[in-house]
């Protein structure tokens, strides 16, 4: 299974909107349908979605129309203001633009073939390293989990979510793989059913022994102890360790801190965002009604109802035990260490 | 709309699993088929059950083959001993069975047709009491609601879950006629979706404006202080305040009170069981795994995945700021309250 991949001549992605019923690619030499996936939840998790974007923009340099390198440079341009408009709250987007948008600005480039290479080379080395990010955050979270234990996620963080095996899922697979796991509890994650369509798809197939719970019933999980640690993802670090991440992992978090079972947020440095100082300066992406009132395109809820439905929701640092990034583990206060482990790309944007 | 009634020679009852798309009414003279419709939700809410639950009985005493009082109370016991079985948490079910046991019981009855009429008095006086308290219940709740409030509701309380106007629905119901209800903001309550089909059906046939949120994103609407309280019903009262209630209520008590949001459960005496000391005490049954994997009767889920489905959850007494019932409201802390207001139905069980 791969989630995204550059072929000769174009990009190969997993429609995840089809899973676990289709394992159906898409093969595009089309930024726009990149753009759109993204867009539209074809192609998700935040360190994902950079990974998309980044081929996206190779996609976009590669037209046959375009002759010199200002076409190209201009063609770039607006590529990548398509690309930043799919999705408001993973950093990691743009993150991935502002990499490609430095790559193609390079004095020394020669001509058009030039920077169609260094685009590309900066999109497969986002991909690389988002891969080598996986490996790592999978061994330093895996060190927190103690032999024997139950887990609690919520929504995907997988191989689907990432290049490589994920982030609070590829600590998980470390965790199975050193024979610490017991039982993973999965939040089904609505309103689209991440956890129970695609987290659920990926430990079965990891042969981890899994059970499924509606998201309300994370609280009596946690309330009779039958977790020892919650991992989750995020789709932006502020500079003070409070995240984004998707809707339904505060309250989680508030009530692993209640009943104080450690609740671990595992993500690569390109989720930091320096230059957001706190989670309320955080954008929340709020989606369309019928993802709440549709369930597969049947209408459930009575018509004529107004719906709220953010994406993401907000987690004060002071629920998260530790963040897990690919150079260590960080515990509170997180300000310093986000600030030395974000350094790099603090200047990005 | 009629939730449920009595009609000459049978239970007239709205299959509450086709809403809203259908407004389907099953007419019957077999208390199985009551039985039935408790056990698969086509009638659901703790009041409601205990009215349907003496109507059934009403029903099993009615057989034609039934000549003598000894056969009348044979066939009776026969009942209320499958009726117990049909749903373990709501404590409105059995104290309705209690009394329609004593009622059968009495010594003054002289033959059959006594009986039938003693067991259906009492049925209708279940129901009446049901109707009373839910009006008082609205009166005395509403005195609790601020002038230009948003409210937060999970599940369905309302005319539906009792033979009223509801409990907790009913409190919205009247603080609306009183018009300080701005919104009512409702929990889509996973996994039947009875806030969904149910509760926003009822609220927009009453006219309040309502918006349907997913379960998690309660925590984000107290978060940002969109709502002024939390009104939920009860299936289950402990001696200390301790509720049982629809999965998913504990964490929304957890979360209005980190947000100082006060967290209203509205529930009839009928609720209380004062045998039951706290909530670790009080039975939770758990549902069949399809009602997770999937909706609509569409497979959401990968397939093979185990399911962990509590039908309610234990919200413990620290995190409730009144328990209203038909009597008034009761303060933390809620023994003494609840054992006064408890009293008349103490010793049922």
């Amino acid at each position: 299974m791969v989630t995204i991949a550059w072929e000769e001549g174009g990009v190969r992605f997993l429609d995840q909107t089809r899973l676990p019923h289709e394992e159906r690619y898409v093969v595009t030499s089309d930024y726009r349908v990149v753009g759109k996936a993204i867009r539209e939840l074809q192609i998700r998790g935040a360190p994902a979605i950079g990974v998309a974007a980044g081929f996206a923009a190779a996609l976009a340099v590669r037209s046959p129309e375009i002759a010199t390198l200002d076409e190209a440079r201009t063609a770039l341009s607006a590529a990548l203001a398509y690309l930043e408009q799919t999705r408001p709250t993973a950093v990691n987007l743009f993150r991935a633009l502002d990499r490609i948008r430095a790559a193609a600005l390079a004095q020394s480039l020669n001509g058009v073939g030039d920077l169609r290479d260094a685009v590309l080379r900066e999109a497969q080395a986002i991909m690389e390293e988002d891969i080598q990010a996986c490996v790592r955050l999978g061994l330093h979270g895996a060190s927190l989990i103690l032999p024997g234990s139950a887990l609690l996620t919520h929504c995907n963080t997988g191989a689907l979510a990432t290049a490589g095996q994920g982030t609070a899922l590829g600590v998980i697979t470390t965790a199975h793989r050193q024979g610490k796991v017991r039982r993973v509890y999965v939040d089904e994650t609505r309103p689209l059913l991440q956890g129970a369509r695609l987290t659920v798809w990926e430990l079965l197939r990891l042969g981890i022994e899994t059970t499924l719970i509606t998201d309300s019933t994370a609280a009596t999980v946690l309330q009779r102890h039958m977790v020892q640690a919650v991992l989750v993802g995020a789709d932006r670090i502020a500079a003070n360790g409070d995240i984004a991440n998707k809707v339904g992992t505060y309250p989680v978090a508030v009530l692993a801190a209640r009943h104080e079972i450690p609740f671990y947020v595992v993500a690569p440095t390109s989720t930091i965002d320096l230059r957001t100082p706190t989670g309320e300066s955080i954008p929340i992406e709020e989606r369309d009604s019928a993802e709440v009132t549709h369930i597969g395109g049947v209408r459930v809820a009575a018509e004529g109802v107004r719906v709220f439905s953010p994406a993401f929701d907000i987690t004060p640092n002071e629920f998260i035990s530790a963040i897990v990034t690919e150079n260590g583990i960080l515990r509170p206060p997180f300000g310093p260490g986000l600030a030395g482990a974000g350094g790099k790309g603090s200047s990005d944007r």
